[in-house]
C-alpha cells in the first residue's frame, strides 16, 4: 500500500481497519481511493481468518459511492461476513473523518476473498 | 409477493423485514428466494425513507451466497446504508431459521434503489 | 427451474440461453425473474467448461435492471468470461422478445461460480 | 488520471479506451490498477452519451479479477450497456498487452452511473 500512503492501524480476529491521511490525490481521485483501501481493508480482515497455511487472492468485489471525502484522515474498516475454507465474505465501509472527528459514510463495498495454498 | 408466500413481518425507519415459510419451492430453489427476498427487503427498507411524493425502482444489486438455507422459516432484513433524495444504498441478510430458532446466514445483499416520481 | 417455466433452449461451449414464455407472474415480479434466469444462465454456461469430475455452486452476482420485460418470451443468455479450474467468471444478459421479433434489454449480470467436486 | 499515468486513447459513441504504460506500482498494485482504470474507461464512455447538460457521477461497480497482469500496457475498455436519461449502465474490460501485442484479460467490470446537472 506503498502508493496510498495508507497504514493498518487496527486488526481483530476477522477485522481490519486502514488509515490514510488526506492529500490532494486523495482528493481528486477519491472514488479510486474509496475502491483500493476498502478492498485492502476486507482484504486484510479475510488474511486474519484465512487457515495459515493459506494466502488470500481477492476474487472480486462490489462498491458503493455514498458521498464525496473531505476530512483529516479517510478510514476504511473492514470486515468478515462468513469465512470458509476456500472463499470468504466480507463487507468494508470507507469513512472521511474531520479535524473535529466528524464522520462522514463514503463508500461501502461487499467482496469475495479466496484463499490459495500459501507459496514457500 | 404472491408467488413467494412472503410476508413483511416488520418494517421500521429505513429497516424491513421479510418472512417466508419453508416449503419444497425454496430448497430446490435456493437462490432464486434468497436473491429475491433479499431484494425485497432492501427495496421496502428503501421506501420507508423515499420521500412522500416518490415510489421506488431497483437499480442494481450483488449477492453473495454464504450457505444453503434449511429450516423453519427463510428470513430477509433490509436496512439503509445511506439514502439520498435520488438514489438510496442497501443492504439485506437473508438467514434460515430453525424450529428451535438457530440462525443460519445464506445470502447478503448491496442494492441501489432510485427514486422516481410517484403516479398519480 | 420448475418454478419459473423455464427451458433451456441453446447450450455451448461455454453458453447457454435459457427461454421462459410470458405470463402474469413475469409481468408481476419482473426483477425476481430477472435475477432468476440470469443467474441459471450463467451457472449452466459455467457448467459446460467445468472440470467433468466437478459440479458448479453459486458463489455471487451482480445483476442491473436495465428496462421492464413485456413481450412474448423472456431469455436469458449466458457466457462465460473467464474459467479457471476453481472458479468461472460469467455474464448474463435478460432480454424480452415481442411476438415481432423485436428485443428490450432488460436485465445485466456478471457473476462467480465455483467448481466443486461431484458427488457420487 | 496524473496520479496513474493513464491515457484516453480512444473515445467514440458509448465506449473509451483508456491506457496505461506497465511501471513497477502497477505490478505491485495490481488491483488497485484494474479497479481503477476500468472505473475511469466505463465512466467516460457513459459521459460521451450524457446529455450535453448533465455530468456523470459515479454510483456503483463490481469487478472481478480474472488474471494478474504482465506486460507493456494496461488497457482498458469502457463500453455502454444502456443509457437513460439519469441512469446509464456500462461495462468494462481491463487487458495486459505484451510487447508482442498478446491480451491477458485481467478484470471484468460493470458499473452504474448517474447523470447530474453539470455545474456552470
Amino acid at each position: 500500500m506503498s502508493l496510498l500512503g495508507a497504514q493498518i492501524v487496527r486488526v481483530g480476529h476477522g477485522t481490519c481497519e486502514i488509515e490514510v491521511p488526506f492529500r490532494d490525490e486523495i482528493t481528486q481521485q477519491q472514488r479510486y481511493f474509496h475502491g483500493a483501501i476498502g478492498d485492502s481493508a476486507g482484504g486484510y480482515a479475510a488474511l486474519t481468518l484465512a487457515p495459515p497455511d493459506r494466502e488470500v487472492l481477492a476474487v472480486e468485489y462490489k462498491v458503493n459511492f455514498l458521498a464525496p471525502a473531505w476530512g483529516e484522515r479517510l478510514v476504511a474498516r473492514g470486515e468478515i461476513i462468513t469465512a470458509g475454507g476456500r472463499l470468504i465474505v466480507c463487507k468494508a465501509e470507507v469513512v472521511a473523518i474531520s479535524a473535529e472527528g466528524e464522520e462522514t459514510y463514503c463508500a461501502a463495498l461487499q467482496q469475495t476473498v479466496a484463499t490459495t495454498p500459501a507459496e514457500a
